[in-house]
């Protein structure tokens, strides 16, 4: 089949007819189907159901700097947790907080504490209109947080090599009331990319204007591939020692999509100063997390190797899924200038650009016919995509049937929205 | 023996001396020993164990208003434990928020939103200097949480009816700029003290010129009765009911000292206003808490019934414990002059009150026999007690046995104090 571009008046009315007969018999199906949240299924919280039981009354509690932990104390998690999350993201034990059951928490209270004393500055509450960096399509919570505290978003577009950079090292160095960047820096929210060894090294080596400049480095999916063909990221932590500017990066994790979304175990790896700030807070804000659910996890995975053979569970689980996600775009979009989309070898989303102003219409399609997306714009600040065309698809969550006949919808919605604007 | 002040100056030397020399020993012993902090002690912490395989593969994770624990989402927490926390407080499950593994981290959490939202007005943070109400002695971490904001304390005397109801309902009517105040309202930390039924009525029925004014409500001790004569509290939810005025008070409570203080669940009830604009954070802060460790309290106690039924195993522990400290207190200290203390139904802690001026001597004496106190000041704003005077002790947490030397070495300590001053 031709681009739509490329076809005549009738072939388009013909194409647009059978899709519309098409849609509608999925509409007249009812369906109820979610591909919005990059939420694990039913299987892969399943994978780690044994870790419940690990620990029971003869469990040994006194840990190798905790005396008991099931009772108060060890702020910053206990020593054996804190290697396991060093080992994940090849930092120094030192560098590494550990905190309760979300990341996302505690790069909430990261901006907290930076909004109410500072991150080496003033407090970014006292020093007027602050801005963030916001490479985009990025993550819709953190923009979320963003906006919550009241600092305006900067959008920075993305290349295949992670945010232009040309841009970033621009703004940062010209304008002081940029105080941060948010970066998913592997197999990046929503569009799988993973920044480039070049890219890395320039984040390293910015000279911000702003002194109290933050890189907040979610790594959320630094072990998540999907298949066998794993990308690699530089690590930030070495790049920021050469240079000396260690205080740039914050970077952040998690077990959530390793263990349980909703009781894994988070943690950040900050440098010696950020710690001290960060730890300033957090020692008027709790008497410490959930040890047992560290000891827990520690008990479960003994040591990096265990979290890595671990990963292979979910990757069996993920890799079908992805696979039938970009085969079908391939199979039904393919040639036909709709879409584009990414083929990531991890993390939890396809990211798909249509045709310039189709998003929102392909969003509601699906709806119509019972399929949840995410929201159209919701992968760029402030919900608005300025081209209304980036729609972020989260394979993970439904049954597998279910995603088969909700990307049939999509593809169909996708379709149709192109050949509305044709018609 | 006569009050130290009736006797001559020859007796006060001899006192000294024989002091003196009982505390040399003590010292020569090389104690160490720590009374410092409302920590459960081991046998406590032990009591729940049984909680920590509750949860295994067979159970079913799907509770009545969320699909799967184990994953995202219920931001306020499950029903069920809603329903426990409900019947515990005596207040509605719609009234309730569930949260981590600790109170103080909701309540700072909470004094944190009303900064950066306001409590129904302006931003805490954009109304210049504001004010918290401090009945003293209090909890040292509530003053820590209100001077990490940068809110100014004023201190309001407690009464064996509570805080000084008079005092602050001249200061709330009056002063514009404070914004709330912290109780604990059941065996208050440090003196065991229960607010009176007409101290709840009088605080439901304040008239604060601050219409952001918030009572922070911590009930810490709710059903942490350590004796067969409990206290009783007004319900004080009931009493603002009354005058309309729900939007007054936050109410805190948590699992720490009924399960395991690193790992139990905290939760707190307010009015629909008030969970309207915590939610508002809460939605950005995090996706939802520990669904998980909630699940595990749920099934381990079932209902209010058993968590009751626990709180006894908890007396059983520390009823000898708070016994062995008042009697020795009465045995060494009474018709001396040099000391008063409270002898609560509950809670977590006796208060001492020496002589004017000894507390810091006391204490200093102590550590210096290798026995650690709560430092002297802690329990008033900013560190600083007025009279030099007030001393909290946390009984829980040390061996019954070397609690026992470590109330002899207090009990001398005071004594040595007391005479220095007189001679």
């Amino acid at each position: 089949m031709p681009t739509y571009s490329n076809m005549d008046k009738a072939l388009l009315s013909e194409e647009y007819k059978k899709l519309s007969e098409k849609y509608a018999d999925y509409k007249a199906r009812g369906l109820s189907l979610n591909m919005a949240r990059g939420k694990p299924g039913a299987e892969q919280v399943s994978i780690s159901n044994d870790m419940l039981n690990v620990i029971d009354p003869s469990t040994v509690f006194a840990t190798e700097d905790c005396p008991d932990v099931r009772n108060y104390g060890c702020l910053d998690g206990i020593a054996e947790a804190k290697k396991i999350f060093a080992d994940i993201l090849n930092v120094g034990v030192e560098n590494i907080f550990v905190g309760g059951n979300s990341s996302l928490n505690m790069m909430f209270d990261t901006i907290a504490c930076f909004m109410e004393q500072g991150a080496g500055g003033k407090p970014w509450n006292q020093q007027g209109n602050i801005k963030f960096l916001c490479p985009a399509p990025g993550y819709d919570r953190h923009f979320g947080v963003t906006q919550y505290f009241g600092i305006e978003m900067v959008t920075v577009p993305m290349t295949e090599n992670g945010p232009d950079m040309d841009v970033i090292e621009k703004l940062v160095s010209e304008d002081a009331s940029i105080k941060g960047i948010w970066c998913v820096p592997k197999y990046s929210n929503p569009q799988g990319i993973t920044y480039s060894d070049e890219t890395v090294r320039r984040f390293a080596a910015l000279k911000p204007a702003a002194k109290d400049f933050r890189i907040m480095w979610d790594n959320a999916y630094v072990i998540h591939d999907i298949n066998g063909t794993p990308d690699t990221l530089l690590n930030i932590f070495d790049e920021v020692k050469k240079n000396g500017s260690e205080d740039m990066v914050i970077e952040f994790c998690s077990t959530s999509k390793i263990t349980f979304p909703g009781a894994g175990v988070a943690a950040l790896a900050a440098s010696k100063n950020n710690l001290a700030i960060l730890k300033k807070r957090y020692n008027f804000q709790t008497i410490g997390y959930d040890k047992i659910n560290m000891l827990r996890h520690v008990l479960y995975f003994k040591n990096i190797d265990g979290v890595m053979a671990h990963m292979q569970k979910h990757r069996a689980v993920l890799e079908p899924r992805f696979k039938m996600v970009t085969d079908m775009l391939s199979e039904e979009l393919s040639g036909l200038g709709v879409a584009e989309w990414t083929n990531p070898n991890g993390g939890y989303f396809v990211s798909v650009d249509v045709n310039e102003g189709c998003a929102k219409r392909v969003v509601a399609l699906c709806k119509e016919a019972g399929v949840i997306l995410t929201g159209a714009g919701a992968t760029y600040p402030y919900g608005k995509d300025p081209k209304d065309s980036n729609i972020r698809l989260a394979p993970t969550y439904p049954p597998i049937e279910e995603l088969k006949v909700a990307m049939e919808v999509f593809c169909t919605s996708v379709k149709l929205a192109a050949l509305e604007k044709l018609i």
